[in-house]
């Protein structure tokens, strides 16, 4: 897997019990690996949004596409890393936040435009938006601090319209 | 499913292939609905978090929480809807903002918290975090301006510690 890059797909498919299984079981199947993925409803109940980040040379995702172009109940497969996108990822992180790291803390906090959400005696829950790099570079400063707990959404993704 | 209520379900699994698609396949195997999930890698590269939504009564979620702690490669299964914790999720709006609309669109975006992450010729990309109430409310005031697509993250959560 040398020139494997990342790829973002997205896909829109009738939400129905059993459509994310047949997904996430292609890749499985096939030793696909998943980074992130995904899913939730959109503005029309029927139908879900699944986004899938994803490692690969481009005849595997290409093939990836098709494939999952042929699973039934999937509407639409969309490549957006070769299209014009925003994409983005959210984090809650809970980090150490004792009496002396506290302002480094809210220093970081403050140059990531992070939200503290929550405040416990010891600790503070932080929630970030960004792409991944920017998410990796404030879990980089984080780490030395004391990160106690992470849940990341994995990235989502919509295409620019051509301006 | 009356008396059916919102589920947390957050899970920490090996990240190795075929875990998600076993997951998914319990519920769709069992007549469960999936509201939304996400997986994405913890700070350990050897785990990633699962958190899905499902709407469950209480009989059923026991269960459910049974059957998953029996899976191959699950480590942990928590109900945070039972708990006290942060929980949040991300969404992307692709939203008409024609000259007549742009004003009460940045409106909204102001009174929400919202970002304006993407401006096209006649449309604004936002990026809104908050709880499941908070976004509803939000697409509702949004939908009668024109919403033109949607990406959901789906919700993350966090237990907070007992202060």
């Amino acid at each position: 897997m040398n020139n494997s890059k990342r790829h973002i797909l997205t896909l829109l498919v009738d939400n129905e019990p059993g459509v994310l299984s047949r997904v996430s079981g292609l890749f499985s199947g096939r030793g696909f690996n998943i980074e992130s993925l995904c899913v939730a409803p959109t503005m029309d109940a029927a139908v879900s949004r699944i986004t899938v980040t994803t490692k690969a040379n481009p005849p595997l995702i290409e093939q990836i596409e098709k494939q999952i172009n042929k699973l039934i109940n999937v509407i639409k497969v969309r490549d957006l890393s070769v299209e014009q996108a925003v994409n983005r990822e959210m984090a809650l992180i809970r980090v150490k936040a004792s009496s002396k790291t506290r302002a480094e803390v809210l220093r970081i906090v403050d140059i990531f435009r992070c939200k503290v959400v929550d405040v416990g005696a010891e600790q503070y829950t932080i929630e970030v938006t960004g792409d991944q790099g920017k998410i990796s570079a404030l879990l980089r400063l984080l780490k030395p601090i004391g990160i106690k707990e992470i849940a990341r959404t994995g990235t989502v993704a919509l295409y620019r319209d051509p301006k």
